[in-house]
């Protein structure tokens, strides 16, 4: 096993982000290889996206440059788009020789989720992203909610560029459901009878749609054909679900050192994630009314309660609500790899099977 | 005189609005009536390129909805491109045969607009907006935020249908200048060595720019060419410019009542505009010094002093800087009625310099 591309190949941001996420096998070694020369690729361009000719807007966009992560989106984008073309019969293509509109897809659906994460930092109070003080710590929300409408525009720009016009249609209809799904989240705060159905409304939208068209539109770059694009969007969605199930599971049972961000941040907000309405609608009434109690309690400003915190762990254990999470993220992300055997066999279609395992079985 | 169109046209929202600024002479009320017509196609459009299918989204589109102002943008965009039209010989031409691109481009300038003033609010802290509640304040930041970024995403994705990508580049690169000219604004607050130079690189980023591109859009629509375009770019940013100057003198001179915003935040939020910027430019030392200490002092939160706030205006009108100010916009719109002359004269042609007056002498 060894990890996604190296240092040598520049890139370091990235590659320091997905190395522990996916231990690539050996034999998916030149896929890895392809893609880290792609995301080289990507990061180029994407600085050349948001070149800004004032000194301040510029320092504020390579501070937001050093969020970048996994690099999720991007990643799939430039799979997909390798896993759908019909050309390469199975080889593992030159990252060089990839065209400009996938790499520009790849970019701009990561520029898109930068400006939601610098956005949603603002309506989070959070202080640290990627172990490194967030935007709205540092410079004030003022600063963070004009960089994010920034760089919202420095990508709709960017795929306004592109000669397909279908790109820019389908990344604003994008934004606009994953806007959506926020607008929902936030009119169910403190709805502790949120129902699974909204749940997966919701994050169908804020989440399953941005990575499901980046999916979509990286096939579409290397000219797959309509049906399978659709087929890769629906790949994306299942697999950004099961991701969005993973991040709310780690905010729940994860520790801020591990995860790299701030974690508790859905309890004190009111949020009602999946392990929480497994377990309200599963637990007997008595366990149900000191959980809703406990709930109530902690969007409290400045609530502390270690104990609490302790049984309700425990009680989310006695309902077999983590693990039914666990199970519902595994089956999405089973059922996105039912796809996968829709599309040629190849090394590229393997390695996007290693990512759909890698999402559900991540610590950060 | 009269108003401008009526309330038996619909599009009540934008009539109340215009009706006060802009005093329509008689010989011009053909032109009157085109403009609301075609401000009533742009506001159905309007609403059906926001159209949401979640109830809580919808229900924040209709609140945004009433924001709906002077619309100045897309008035300035219907004019401009019913200047332009080469084929009109001059004649008003029929709100209903306008084609869908000129509805669409005022449209998008209008939405973009409207976005700017969401997250604006939320900048400000202001709670009264056209006389009503923001969002912010009603809903809270987070949903402004995300309502702010539903709005530009609508937007982008409207332009991205017109069949020209041309328009869309436009709007995306305009709204990076938007932006870059906030984050400007932003790292110099509090800055009172602030030159005039900057100050009109941020205005005319913040402002000027949407303005200018709703008239060169506007143009294109109708099939001008390229170096009209250009010219109505200039017309335009010179306008926004102007209004924005105007729009700086209210904050400071004018009262809530009239002005229907939260007024006097310029200078809580330590933004110096051109009258202070010509006022500590040529004041006497001593003077200086005094409005120096005053303008720290505004900064600070809870801050009262109605003593200071009259000596400050009578300070500011004894070096003449209001009036400089004044005088100052009042050459923009000059400068910009000069590239009204070199289109064919027209009634529509006679509108536009109505409007480019009305805007530097406006009481709101």
């Amino acid at each position: 096993m060894t990890g996604l591309g190296g240092p040598s190949r520049g890139g370091l941001a990235l590659h320091s982000g997905v190395r522990g996420v996916l231990d690539i096998p050996d034999e998916l070694r030149p896929v890895g290889e392809m893609l880290g020369g792609a995301l080289v690729r990507v990061e180029k361009r994407f600085e050349e996206a948001l070149s800004a000719d004032l000194e301040p807007v510029a320092a504020l966009c390579r501070h937001v440059e050093a969020y970048r992560g996994k690099m999720l989106r991007p990643t799939l984008a430039i799979l997909c788009g390798c896993a759908a073309d019909g050309r390469s019969e199975g080889a593992v293509p030159d990252a060089d020789a990839l065209p400009e509109t996938l790499i520009a897809v790849a970019g701009v659906v990561e520029m898109v989720h930068m400006a939601t994460l610098v956005h949603d930092d603002v309506l989070d109070e959070a202080d640290t992203r990627r172990r490194g003080a967030t935007v709205n710590s540092l410079h004030g929300n003022e600063s963070a909610v004009i960089l994010g409408d920034y760089l919202i525009a420095a990508a709709y720009h960017w795929c306004a560029t592109l000669d397909d016009p279908h790109y820019a249609r389908r990344i604003g209809r994008v934004s606009m459901d994953l806007c959506s799904g926020e607008l929902l989240q936030l009119s169910r705060r403190r709805d502790f009878a949120l129902s699974e159905r909204t749940y997966f409304d919701i994050v169908s939208r804020k989440t399953g749609a941005l990575v499901a068209v980046a999916c979509e539109l990286g096939a579409r770059a290397m000219g797959a054909e309509s049906g399978v694009q659709q087929a890769l969007f629906g790949f994306g969605r299942d697999l950004g679900v099961a991701f969005q199930i993973q991040d709310d599971l780690l905010d729940l049972t994860g520790d801020e050192a591990t995860v790299g961000k701030s974690v508790r941040k859905d309890l004190e907000k009111g949020k009602l994630t999946l392990p929480l309405i497994h377990h309200l609608a599963t637990g007997e009434p008595e366990r149900r009314r000191t959980t809703l109690a406990y709930l109530e309690a902690a969007t409290q400003s400045g609530h502390e309660d270690p104990a609490g915190d302790a049984d309700l762990m425990a009680a989310l254990d006695q309902t077999g609500s983590i693990r039914y999470a666990e199970a519902t993220a595994e089956r999405l992300v089973d059922q996105a790899r039912s796809v996968l055997r829709g599309l040629p066999e190849s090394a590229v279609v393997a390695m996007l099977g290693t990512m759909a395992d890698a999402v559900v079985h991540r610590a950060f």
